[in-house]
């Protein structure tokens, strides 16, 4: 149980920084979440600390916040909560580790709606893209949306016009689970069109955010957020894009967090698929045609290894999965470029099969990249 | 210059046996077309030969043939000529001998029309594709083929229905060259709805085929044409193709003659795309959305490889040829397949590669792959 003084701290430090702010993220790893707003409070905090967090120190709203959302249905989730998504957020922690700016941990989570959270991010995929739409991306969008939340798969968006908006209406047409990831308070209705569905959500699913209730929108705050869908799903789908379109962005941190990217191939005449098509030109993306190929590219493969070498130990990895393996450092890591190398496996396919590795305890994440873990063993290996 | 000795011996045995026939290509190839002619006409051939020729070697037409060619302003071409596309067909003689069926070099080309057969396959793409092709798609086929035509390249393809013919028409409304590719004689109209487009062709361009005058198509010379197209291009657009369409035939010829494969993405809910994303997908083509992508995927850097390591020797081959060329085998060949994990370099690249790296004469293709070539030397690696 995550008592009060916890969380009241972590609402407070929620408000009082802009996210992401390494320095007072640091402070709270280092500190504990009640010390460190003992010390913002006071002023009395490292420099870079304090230029975070000095214009806002004296807004302490933490307990109104609370009960605002509670009044919504919502609350605050933090990482001592057992609802905290510990696994899909822990690829920010190591790309941070990484010296990567999309890497920082939220400090807290507001969330409105009753599921857990923990739960629905347990099998999830993101399906984003432009605003500016057309209509085949928005059919495709909703077919996606339905037949992932169909298959159990939780479907994270950011709730924004076109894409977003179909995806998620999508998913709860089929009765199923969707996330939206706001960059604004869960609170706030944005965009106002938008009001129905994002309560919609919340009752079907999960309407989430790093920034307090009342937060509004801006353009910073989507490329932060955009981060969170990345890292909340185990691979996105860019449906439609154009050249200017944040869906890029979000494309951007899957890669850089070592999720699946994937893109739907659309006309070549329609500028709102040349996103895609760059996304896939470059070998940046999987092209997925269909709610199947989304699923085997985000793979259960994980799940089947987990069962394959921890429970019964009958044998190796298969087929890409071997191969990756045995492209791993022993002792120091590999990237996962120099394991595509190595391996022969496509990047994209490599950067998706190393945290089923991971999860099944045969691949470490390490500073320098991926190594095999000690404690792996199968028959045949050892 | 060729005697006619020659021309009417190839023209004869042009017609005795049903391409592609490897065991009177190969006794052509030991003892000379003349003497060939001369053998198959007597019965006096290896049993092998003799199962190929014996139905038709009574049927000695080579006069008429090449005097109702010459009637329709057309002639036939032979490996004696300077007009034979040696470059170009070198390719299947490579995939001969590395024992690929669709690699047997054709014994002579039935041509109508007045420009060099050598010279309009200098620089040439193939654009192919379904019969059965959507709006989309014969947009897509007509503008490539335009803007090909108009950057100097010759547009290959095979005068069907759908996409070929947007193809050739894209072709000739730039004003530029263009090469149809039949799976009967050069005199048949097929499809006869192409009668007019073929006779433009032969204005504008050159019909080829390797079937004599007269000959009407069956299914197999379709299959047995594809390669033809696959060879006398750098590299093949499929721009629209179902699950049976025969150009995923005209894919997998390309592959294997390690020519460039393209595949244009489209509306993942049409069925004229599917072929195309399934090639995509499974990473055998690289995605194309436009005439400079083409352009950029087959590729000048052969010729400018030539400029640098022949004339000047001021240097190595940059970037992924660099790569691809540090991953041949010193003694032995090396798969592209095993080139592409060694040099990270994706598969249809080297494909895209090896061809060019040979020009440059740096690159030797042996019976068990890639190697590098024994001429080969510039600064600093001698």
């Amino acid at each position: 149980m995550t008592t009060d003084e916890v969380r009241l701290a972590r609402a407070y430090l929620s408000r009082v920084a802009e996210p992401p702010a390494a320095a007072l993220a640091a402070l709270v790893a280092e500190v504990g979440p009640v010390r460190a707003a003992r010390m913002v409070r006071a002023g009395e905090v490292p420099s870079a600390v304090d230029s975070q967090t000095s214009a806002r120190r004296a807004v302490d709203r933490a307990e109104q916040d609370l009960a605002t959302m509670a009044a919504l249905g919502g609350r605050l989730v933090v990482p001592e909560d057992d609802d905290w998504p510990r696994w899909p957020l822990n690829a920010l922690a190591v790309a941070a580790a990484n010296g990567l700016r999309c890497g920082l941990e939220p400090l807290a989570l507001w969330v409105r709606g009753g599921h857990s959270l923990a739960a629905l991010t347990e099998r999830a995929v993101a399906v984003v893209g432009s605003r500016a739409a057309s209509g085949y991306g928005q059919h495709v969008a909703g077919e996606f949306g339905f037949g992932l939340a169909e298959a159990g798969v939780t479907v994270v968006s950011g709730a924004a016009y076109g894409i977003d908006g179909a995806a998620h209406r999508g998913a709860i047409t089929a009765g199923g689970l969707t996330i939206a990831v706001l960059a604004c308070g869960v609170d706030v209705a944005y965009p106002a069109g938008h009001r129905a569905l994002l309560d919609r959500i919340a009752r079907q699913g999960l309407v989430v955010s790093e920034y307090p209730p009342a937060h509004t929108p801006a353009r910073h705050r989507f490329l932060t957020r955009n981060r969170l869908i990345a890292a909340l799903a185990e691979g996105t789908v860019v449906v439609e894009a154009g050249q200017r379109s944040g869906a890029k962005n979000t494309a951007a941190s899957t890669v850089a967090l070592g999720r699946v990217l994937m893109a739907v191939p659309g006309p070549i005449t329609s500028v709102s698929s040349s996103g895609c098509h760059e996304l896939l030109r470059w070998g940046n993306a999987l092209p997925v045609t269909s709610v199947p190929e989304i699923i085997e590219s985000t793979g259960r493969l994980g799940v089947d290894l987990v069962e394959t070498t921890r429970n019964t130990d009958t044998g190796p990895p298969q087929g890409d999965a071997m191969r990756v393996f045995e492209a791993l450092g022993l002792s120091s890591g590999h990237s996962p470029e120099s394991i595509s190398v190595e391996s022969g496996v496509e990047l994209p396919r490599v950067r998706a099969l190393l945290p089923q590795l991971e999860l099944a305890g045969l691949a470490t994440r390490v500073e320098s990249g991926w190594k095999r873990s000690q404690e792996m063993s199968w028959r045949g290996d050892t």
